[in-house]
């Protein structure tokens, strides 16, 4: 979910933040860009990146390898083993963790600037010559594999992981990104250390830095953090794929309230057309209060607590997915307002009080996302990965701005038009036990 | 826990933020004060507030009503429903919610700079107009309702719960917070209003501001916010009271893992050993990696993933508090290593190295809890109400680096020589079951 939620607040920026948000870009004697905004109202330095490459780069009898290395990463580097790595880490008041998406690997650093240095030099140790140790490799497979059986138990779960399968059957976008119980268990150091020269360069590294340090101190940590990695992995080739659409498919669970996720075909990020299709969502489900979904849904007939829908759009595919749960009665009746709204979208499209409401949300919002270092960090990374340019947290509202009805429901058509949307549903299903009485 | 969370944060503050912190006194016409932090990166502002009185003030027949209230003053108010008021934060772009603590009522608030009269304007009438109409009352009692029976099912929950009916048996601070079911029940919406008028004044009013606003826009919005609430509530008077010590129960519960939780006597904030009774828990259970309680009981004996220790300081009575959790018949052991250190720490107390580490870690980690605007203004309204002056942020280093071994020992020895721990744990206990074998 890291990266859908990064995809929404990276299509929400506005009220003109240009004049507030300066974003310099650095680039270390090394040839190392990262971007930077300067902010010295506390003394602490956030930096985020991101690798190119994720889940989808794990070997087919390997699953799990990478998010696996994403826990690992802080397990011990260099002469440090573990306990010391971790006793480091506090006595430097840093923190730093990773996480594998589908498409990239991220990290998010954390540092006091007085301490930068010697933060810098323990990120490097990290990034470059991670351990492995058999003690706390047997401990995260262990609770990787907790984690693993624990979501068998959810409905919601059970159901993401089985649409996945279904969404892409040939493809790695298909795989559980935490590998399964049986793919963890043998999972070894030498698969990590093969993994993390696969991903680990410089050609595809993204990385955002705010806080207090001018580009002048940054520009020579650039290269000693991520200088000595190779220029380039050695990443899997990923195909191209589009999401199966129509298939529908049920899973008996024994719980009282059904899971309900759907999924149709999305844009990329650098369609042309992606701006209307993302208002289009926002009308569709986006919004929390004023969506087709949430009054069909929740406000006229009180069939769930939440249900939304967002797009996804990634390397090699697109999809445009939501949710909501409900009582299993009442899931036939939940699947079909849903599929009546997103044909209502085709067909008749948005008011245009709806589209000027939709615009203000989302012009509105963004700027609400920027309010800690770490979030903006996050943004640079997320726009330099959608390759939008410096600029475009300037000119995203405008783009917003620029959106029509006609274009929403152009982009709806060219969407939606004759597609079945796939349906996974888990839990009971409508009235499944006959009546007692008879 | 969002009280002990503020207090752990108040208490780390260091490397002279003093430089990069500049906290201004804004005093409104109407006399009501506010500090602010101005900080243009981005162009929203953070608002916090607190107002004096929490669920100690329930009426002992009313239990659950301030938290009640807490989640019921964005369900409405005004000319506008619970429906019309969730569309109108949304068409702002604002968020809003507010909190019960046992002392304080806290409030929080977000929102574009470009777009502060209006929501202020929401503010203002959420704080001073609230609705409480049946059907929101009705869903959030539900709400309520199944929070507390979700809390039952669980073992650090029921221990909580019974641990504070055993600490303070005869005084507010021992009943729940949430309330019970049945009290949650029978709660009305002239109850609501009551309670109302009872907390919201402005003489125990704490605000901290931060973000893209000078002093001069800030002040006028203060009185058209908080003028209009009454200069006094009417506050029931909490009496001072000291936890019960050397308390020992068992709740037995079906569940692999035992949930412990033990307590001893604490420091109010305003004490003058507050600082050394600081640094001791730190080297008893409260650095993650570094503490005695971490040592002993999770890296030399395996019995727990989680354990450590944490002042409570509150307004009317002071604990130092700590937790564990364990298999069942590994309970007893893991009991009687906690109650060993703690005597330690007024025995031998620490060694000059291990005083040193702490003093570095908690003068070091302050400043990364200041990464965003509403964290900042949170620590405000904390040093506020903690009455501890507006250069504290400047001196709190320097009250760290005073301490002293001697201070940390006596600190220790005043608080427990001769105190028994009082301790619960909820699941199994020990070896219950007899050798089937035999």
């Amino acid at each position: 979910m890291g990266f859908v939620v990064g995809g929404l607040a990276l299509c929400g920026l506005s009220i003109t933040p240009a004049s507030a948000i300066e974003i310099q870009r650095v680039e270390s004697p090394g040839g190392i860009e990262a971007w930077l905004v300067e902010d010295y109202t506390v003394p602490i330095v956030a930096m985020e990146f991101s690798f190119e490459g994720g889940t989808t780069q794990d070997p087919a009898d390997k699953l799990g390898v990478t998010s696996l290395l994403s826990i690992m990463l802080d397990e011990g580097a260099g002469e440090l083993d573990s306990q010391a790595f971790q006793q480091k880490l506090e006595d430097l008041t840093m923190s730093l963790s990773f996480s594998a998406g589908r498409d990239n690997f991220y990290g998010s650093f954390k540092t006091l600037s007085a301490n930068k240095d010697e933060t810098t030099d323990l990120l490097k140790l990290a990034l470059t010559d991670p351990r492995f140790d058999a003690q706390p490799l047997e401990r995260m497979k262990a609770k990787t594999i907790a984690g693993i059986e624990r979501a068998l138990k959810r409905p919601d779960s059970v159901a993401a992981l089985a649409f996945t399968k279904e969404l892409f059957p040939e493809h790695p976008y298909g795989w559980p990104r935490s590998g399964t119980v049986e793919s963890v268990s043998n999972l070894t150091s030498a698969d990590l250390e093969a993994q993390h020269t696969k991903i680990f360069a410089r050609d595809g590294l993204k990385i955002g830095v705010v806080g207090a340090i001018s580009a002048e101190d940054l520009s020579p940590l650039l290269d000693k953090v991520f200088g000595e990695l190779p220029e380039a992995g050695s990443l899997t080739q990923i195909e191209e794929v589009e999401p199966a659409t129509g298939v529908v498919k049920h899973l008996p669970f024994d719980t009282p309230q059904t899971s309900i996720q759907f999924a149709m075909p999305g844009l990329k990020r650098d369609d042309p057309q992606f701006m209307e299709a993302f208002v289009a969502n926002h009308i569709l489900g986006g919004g929390t209060f004023s969506s087709w979904l949430y009054n069909e849904v929740r406000e006229e007939r009180g069939l769930a607590y939440s249900v939304g829908s967002y797009l996804v759009p990634r390397d090699h595919t697109a999809l445009w997915m939501g949710y909501t749960g409900t009582a299993g009665e009442k899931a036939p009746e939940a699947v079909e307002i849903i599929t009546d709204q997103i044909k209502r979208l085709t067909k008749e499209g948005p008011s245009p009080k709806e589209l000027q409401e939709a615009k203000a949300y989302l012009t509105g919002s963004y700027a609400l996302s920027f309010d800690s270092s770490s979030s903006i960090a996050n943004q640079l990374v997320g726009i330099q990965n959608a390759n939008l340019g410096i600029d475009y947290i300037n000119e995203r509202n405008d783009l917003i701005e620029n959106v029509t009805l006609e274009g929403v429901k152009a982009a709806a058509q060219n969407l939606l038009s004759g597609v079945e949307p796939s349906v996974i549903t888990v839990g009971p299903f409508g009235a499944e036990q006959t009546d007692p009485i008879q």
